[in-house]
């Protein structure tokens, strides 16, 4: 049974709006549609790359199967895939990637969507197995072009989103159906039921699709509760499910397959923070993943029984907080607000931040830096780093741990006590749910390329045979065909170019700009204003240059002198005996001519820009 | 005794002059002279920073003894350290650091030298500790603003500096002398011992500096040989000397501190390696750092031993090559050229390459994305990549494993087995070093400051006062006063602000084209081109728009039409009744109405930069 609690979520709404971080992106796309072009194409600007519009033509999908992984299976992030039976698709997680030097400038990177715009009559739900934002950032950009099918979620999850939308008023309300147990969803002729896994965010769940050929079993995010290395009872009992069920195909997260044996326990994560709680003489500043909602509840728990009050800085640590009294998840009574922090002794003070990967406005970071209004660090301070290195963020991790250091208050890191365990399942965590499963098929999901090759691995060495397991790619569509006997990838593909989030513009079409920007970013520009006499065809004046980003001007007053004189015998050599003037052939002259130049002298390659004006 | 064999190293040529990969980059600062200023200042340009170009005014050193980092106390790189005396100076190392994604189109970055400049008459020699790039590679962009003092260094070091410097022709010749034994040199009253350490390039050494008041210990980048944990007799028998040595400052490598316990032997990783050359059916690939010379000549030896072919690829590792052949520290008979790849059977082929960090045109990297002109991967290699991950190359090695694994190939890793080991010791080879030396004072070095503190902890840990435990800066002005009684840090600082290699430039004062470089690679640039009639105050014609890296422009008509609109009116409200027309007043206008505009309509932030002409 589903409840039809769409009132109980709208009626949600956080007593404080948030602030500050990331700024919301309501998003119309209507503000950058294919009017005729009057745009006079700018000088060097190279042809636009081809798009992909036509759709895809593929063959019949008859007593089919299909799989399509729009996202996550070759990157960690933006996880998205389809499952397509007949006239009915249905779609598991919509997640987004955040940027990283690939790509300057950008937002975030979604799940090339156009596979499922194209068929999007066909989309009976969106199933979210939960709330992370790599399962659920991407909703609000893909919603609308996906036809806002009903979203299947279990609380947590929903709120969440509900809380994420709130950001972008200008979309239609979403129909979030929450699951409220393992009840069974028909969505077309589609059967999905759902089951709890664990993970570190409440109400995660796997899914179990049935098929005329048996269950298809999807395992996204998910960790095997332990102690050290021997699953806990409930871990078995979940899967006690599975004992005689035919599975069709497995797939499953790879996050964490190249490490070896079982993660760290949660509980002894909890266990080790309860003792710094416990002793920790002067204030304790937690820093961890706002995302580690789990162990929000367990700290907050913990600080309430040895009587202390909590602070909670930074957004999201916030807006979760929000939701973890809105469920009851925990009896909040100590917490206090930051501006009271001074009115406590020291060992009384426990305070939940974020920015444990040094992000630059986070609390931590601004604590550290100090640049936080309230809390001024101190040397009787302890900040525990409940969290681990993620190698992107290596280096604002380390001016994090600099300033921490300057303060000379004490660092806990996770390489000095056992204060941090991942929610992705080391290679036995994945083996043992491997053995607890009796499928037929298997395809890993979540991972960079080699990550699910090595998950590949695992299930072979456990006997799957090798024409068995498949190894997709974004877009790929994977097909089980005869009646369930055969799995295959298709030769043709779906659409799976990266799609931005790049301020307002959501696109694929951005290899140009992200071109640029590198080159911008490494060489800056450089900028010819020249106005030429036509009578005479020579410079009116010593031209302009303008340029960011490329050498220091001010101390390149030389070179700039060598550019004017190069620039006016190139002009003048280019205009030499022509009637009427070619504007083009100047410009093209002018530009390898200073390009040369620049890169002779400087050893560098500005993106050069003449702007030739006659009069 | 100092061997005067300049002849000996100038007489060293390598066969094959090294082509590809890094770009050589003669410098000559001549070009960027501060000429008088002709530069009309471009629209928006920013203010210059303030220049410190003021002499230090310092406290008379008298008897004191001064110590001073001026690179590799905040960071890992650009390792370099003074040490005055009265008259003498000597510096050890003149290292440089990779750039980052802090700093985007930049070479390297540089340690500050305007400290030395000021005193390079005091400036007695320059010791290198070792040939590795962080130590040495910044000597061909220094030393002409040091002076040229003479360079101490040992046999590897010498040639390592002297093959690098063929890449600056335009640079006078260096005054190189190669270091033995452990005799001691004298530089002005400076009296300078040496002593072999531990590393993974030969002839690394520490130095032993004498002074009135004890001995100054300087142990650079250092590993302990150890087997299982217990230093292996080599490293008692070089660590005696100090049994009964008076040692004033002991300063030492933080690297690895963090890293618990012992670091693997080096012996395991060899060992295991042979394991590989022996029982790999197939080609086996090596990836390594070409900067693991020791590791290098162990594998060209076991393949020998086992009569394998030796392929090398990449610049590097064959300039490293032609050192270990020219030096003779391995008799190398088995090297074929890649070009004869195909003409052995796979299991006798084993092939050493750079590129196990997945850099761009690196050797491994061509070939894993079947970019390589000879090899090209089969299902049936075997790749070992005897490497660590350093985390800002993360993503890059990401890269290099999904090529590797979409071959087939099989891949191995330091997760897999122990082939690889670094060359920094980890914490408790630290502690045993300490342990050997009874120093009065402690100064950790090379590493972020983080890394210093944990370090000096760790002194602490074994007695040492805090007062006589100093963690410096860059540019820390560190005195020993009082006849060797007191240590301090002076109130005054010798420059440290960063100094960048970018093309053929190298200055501090990059400041304001880096953070235009970071602007440009976020929001790209905007340059509006308008001509107003001069009479009548009015857009002669529709102005011009020029943009990279900002949005896709056949995209964005109707935004490019709007935007001239406002440009238009922006204008022509500006040139309303004023007589002369104020440019700079329509410029302000016209670059606020469309900052604004473009932010509005899609939440990016271009520099926007005007051309307004009058005719």
């Amino acid at each position: 049974m589903i409840s039809q609690n769409r009132n109980r979520i709208r009626s949600f709404h956080a007593p404080e709006r948030p602030r500050g971080g990331v700024k919301p992106r309501p998003f119309s796309r209507k503000r950058f549609s294919n009017s005729s072009s009057r745009f006079r194409p700018a000088e060097n600007q190279r042809p636009p790359l081809k798009q992909t519009t036509e759709t895809l033509s593929l063959p019949k999908i008859g007593e089919s199967i299909r799989i399509i992984p729009l996202g996550g299976t070759e990157e960690i992030g933006r996880n998205m895939t389809a499952i397509e039976m007949g006239d009915d698709i249905i779609v598991v997680d919509a997640g987004f990637q955040f940027k990283d030097e690939d790509s300057p400038g950008i937002d975030y990177i979604l799940p090339n969507t156009k596979y499922l715009e194209e068929r999007k009559e066909k989309i009976r739900g969106l199933f979210i197995t939960h709330g992370h934002l790599d399962h659920i950032g991407g909703i609000p950009y893909i919603i609308d072009r996906i036809g806002y099918p009903t979203i299947y979620v279990r609380q947590f999850g929903a709120i969440m989103i509900q809380k994420r939308q709130e950001e972008f008023p200008h979309l239609k309300p979403l129909d979030i159906k929450v699951i409220e147990g393992d009840e069974t969803i028909v969505c077309g002729k589609i059967r999905v039921s759902t089951f709890p896994i664990s993970h570190t965010i409440p109400d995660s769940m796997g899914l179990i699709i049935e098929t005329p050929y048996g269950n298809i079993v999807f395992i996204e995010d998910v960790r095997v509760d332990n102690i050290k290395g021997v699953p806990t009872e409930e871990e078995e009992r979940q899967y006690e499910r599975f004992k005689n069920m035919e599975v069709l195909l497995l797939t499953m997260d790879s996050t964490s397959i190249e490490k070896p044996g079982f993660s760290l326990a949660e509980n002894v994560v909890t266990e080790n923070i309860e003792k710094f709680i416990k002793q920790t003489k002067g204030r304790l500043i937690i820093g961890t993943f706002a995302s580690q909602v789990e162990r929000i509840i367990a700290i907050i728990k913990t600080a309430e029984k040895y009587n202390k009050k909590i602070v909670v800085e930074g957004r999201s640590m916030k807006t979760n907080l929000e939701i973890i009294k809105f469920l009851k998840l925990s009896d909040i009574k100590n917490i206090i607000p930051v501006e009271e922090i001074e009115n406590y002794p020291p060992d009384r003070i426990v305070m939940l931040v974020t920015g444990s990967q040094g992000e630059e406005f986070a609390a931590l970071m601004r604590i550290a830096n100090k640049s936080h209004k309230y809390v001024h660090i101190r040397k009787t301070d302890t900040i525990l780093l409940s969290s681990s290195i993620i190698p992107t963020n290596y280096k604002s991790i380390v001016k994090l741990k600099d300033n921490l250091y300057r303060s000379e208050a004490k660092v806990i890191t996770y390489l000095d006590s056992d204060i941090h365990a991942s929610g992705h399942g080391n290679r036995d965590e994945l083996r043992w749910i491997h053995q607890r499963i009796n499928y037929k098929f298997f395809m890993p999901v979540h991972g960079n390329h080699y990550l699910l090759c090595q998950h590949a691995e695992l299930a072979q060495s456990l006997g799957a045979p090798r024409e068995n397991v498949i190894i997709p790619d974004n877009g790929s569509i994977v097909e089980i065909q005869d009646r369930g006997d055969k799995i295959k990838i298709l030769k043709e593909k779906a659409p799976s170019d990266l799609v931005m989030v790049d301020g307002f513009a959501i696109g694929d079409v951005q290899e140009v700009v992200m071109r640029d920007r590198k080159m911008l970013a490494d060489d800056g520009m450089f900028v010819i204003v020249a106005i030429i006499d036509l009578k005479t065809g020579k410079l009116r004046k010593s031209p302009d240059l303008i340029s960011r980003g490329f050498v220091y001007l001010r101390e390149s007053q030389e070179l700039l002198g060598q550019t004017r004189l190069i620039i006016k015998k190139t002009v003048e050599e280019s205009t030499r005996g022509a009637n009427p003037i070619n504007f083009d052939f100047i410009k093209d002259n002018v530009t390898d001519a200073v390009s040369r130049f620049l890169f002779q002298k400087t050893a560098k390659h500005p993106i050069v820009i003449p702007v030739i004006l006659g009069v």
